[in-house]
């Protein structure tokens, strides 16, 4: 792939690991080389505008990674949003997009607000169900404060991102009853045979992720959940209706294809920008100064954690487990990529 | 006030009866009267348009009944998302605007999809605090289907909606531990004692709450939680930090003011209208015929328990608690209106 478009997408990992987001990093990296050779992820796309007015465009990436389309898409968004005072862009054909908050956090620091979610086929079970029928589709919403750093919520509809399954299977450890459901229906504690995930909220997250595909795969003319569950197939490589245990790096990977929302909103056009970013400030310090309920010693806002996590280690460095430096290690070799010394 | 405004707000909170969602439904009415005796709902508001973009507006309601401006601001959303896409509309100084699932059914039914939020002073703690520091805003998304009813998914970001609690006070029943806290900052599940709510899945719920309000509140100039939070008034009826216990009918009542995000989307912007519609179709009928988890009888989707309950009580009437007709009761001889003989 062109070596801008490899960088894009390094600097989204790295900004995910940077962030203690470690189920959005480099851990991504074997999968996503999977992907390319089984031909699911494009390193050469032809992204192009299908439609566009004054406050929306459709976008089809051609199955580009994640990063490389949502990047230029963050851009145009930011550009037409200043124009009208909101632009509200549908992606279609993405692939993995890596952790959200990257491009919400864009869109703030031009001094906007961001929201993005996204969709891909079916990994969580709906409120009801005992197998996978909708996505546990990630919202995150940013806006920008003058102070602080931005106001930044990244949060899967699912109780976790699976990515944190992933994560358990690297450091081997076990999950928490409620994560997960395994083959038979029932909840597992063993992040290996975590078929499908479960909605936060029961209703809510269900909810919230059937709607999100109704917003974006659907509105963009690429439905994922229906035709998976009915059994109409999706690409050559889909693997029916629940597809691999989502807690197992799969050998045989499903048609990764996401459909997603982009969208920004100018502040100027509703209220004064530096006011607003006062109020922010506010709502930041007044939020955080609440009394604390028993087991908190902090409260915190949401991004906060991130930043937090940032400031630590682009100060001492990226802890990866082993598993991930092993699968890492593995895809060096069979890819003949020197190994950065550092790890 | 205007016959037609009164008839507004009729048809709101009986459309909530309907269906069920008797928090939002007549049971509000003595409170109502009361914020327009004090002067915080205004029966006869000066609504206009600050600020218009093609695909933006903001409106100040002049503290309008939720319903009265609500239902103004839905026809021109629907208008304008017709034009260039979407349009992305903020009201502030409104007042309760009842079930959100009312008016993006409207948009739904206009062949558009509709996203409202809003929000309010605090009434919810948020993740880590044991006081109220934001409020429970909620969420409705609406799309239309062909052959089913539109998807219409209505949630407050706390575990359950205040209304909740006000239904269990006029019930005289208990409310299951995890619904809110008491003074103390602990859970209580006497209704009568809850003075926050808490967020459904913890720092999501609690984080969706928080940038709700930047979308809304603070992008219209019009900051709630900061404020009120920061002991800086918001008028001369706000009671400071937390208000009276949600689950009493307050004597003293705080300037109950709203800012809410308006949204529609015109889905012929960017796909077949039939074409989606029956994409929406299919996503119902496969979530639907998926196999269930134990102890569910049958799997719902957004929107269907609520057209389940309008079905039965469009025929049966609808039942209210003996504490809900006594304050009925109550405020039809303080006003001297003639009781329904219905009820």
């Amino acid at each position: 792939m062109p070596p801008e478009d490899a960088a894009a997408e390094a600097v989204a990992l790295i900004w995910a690991n940077l962030r203690a987001v470690d189920s959005h990093g480099v851990l991504r990296i074997p999968w996503y080389l999977d992907n390319i050779e089984k031909g699911i992820m494009n390193p050469r796309p032809n992204i192009r505008v299908v439609k566009e007015t004054p406050a929306t465009m459709l976008i089809d990436a051609d199955h580009a990674l994640g990063p490389v389309v949502t990047i230029q898409a963050v851009h145009r968004v930011v550009e037409k949003a200043k124009q009208v005072g909101i632009c509200w862009v549908l992606i279609r054909n993405l692939t993995h997009q890596g952790a959200l908050g990257f491009y919400t956090q864009m869109i703030a620091e031009e001094g906007l607000a961001g929201i993005l979610f996204v969709c891909s086929p079916p990994n969580m079970a709906p409120y009801g169900a005992r197998t996978t029928g909708v996505h546990n589709s990630p919202i995150s919403i940013a806006v920008p404060a003058k102070k602080h750093l931005p106001l930044n919520l990244d949060m899967a509809t699912s109780v976790v991102a699976g990515g944190k399954i992933w994560l358990a299977v690297d450091k081997d450890v076990l999950i928490p009853e409620g994560w997960g459901l395994g083959k038979d229906g029932r909840p597992t504690t063993d992040p290996r045979k975590v078929e499908a995930l479960l909605p936060v909220g029961g209703p809510k997250g269900s909810g919230l992720a059937i709607m999100f595909e109704c917003l974006s795969s659907i509105m963009a003319g690429n439905a994922l959940i229906g035709p998976t569950l009915l059994g109409r197939e999706i690409g050559p490589s889909t693997t029916g209706q629940t597809g691999p245990g989502i807690g197992v790096r799969p050998n045989y990977v499903r048609k990764n294809v996401q459909n997603g929302v982009v969208a920004a909103i100018d502040i100027s056009t509703f209220t004064d920008v530096e006011g607003y970013k006062e109020n922010i400030d506010d709502l930041i310090d007044a939020v955080k100064a609440l009394p604390r309920a028993e087991g908190f010693s902090e409260i915190l806002v949401p991004g906060e954690p991130e930043q937090r996590a940032f400031n630590q280690r682009s100060r001492t460095g990226i802890p990866l487990p082993e598993g991930t430096i092993r699968n890492l290690l593995s895809v060096s070799e069979k890819y003949d990529v020197r190994f950065p010394s550092t790890v």
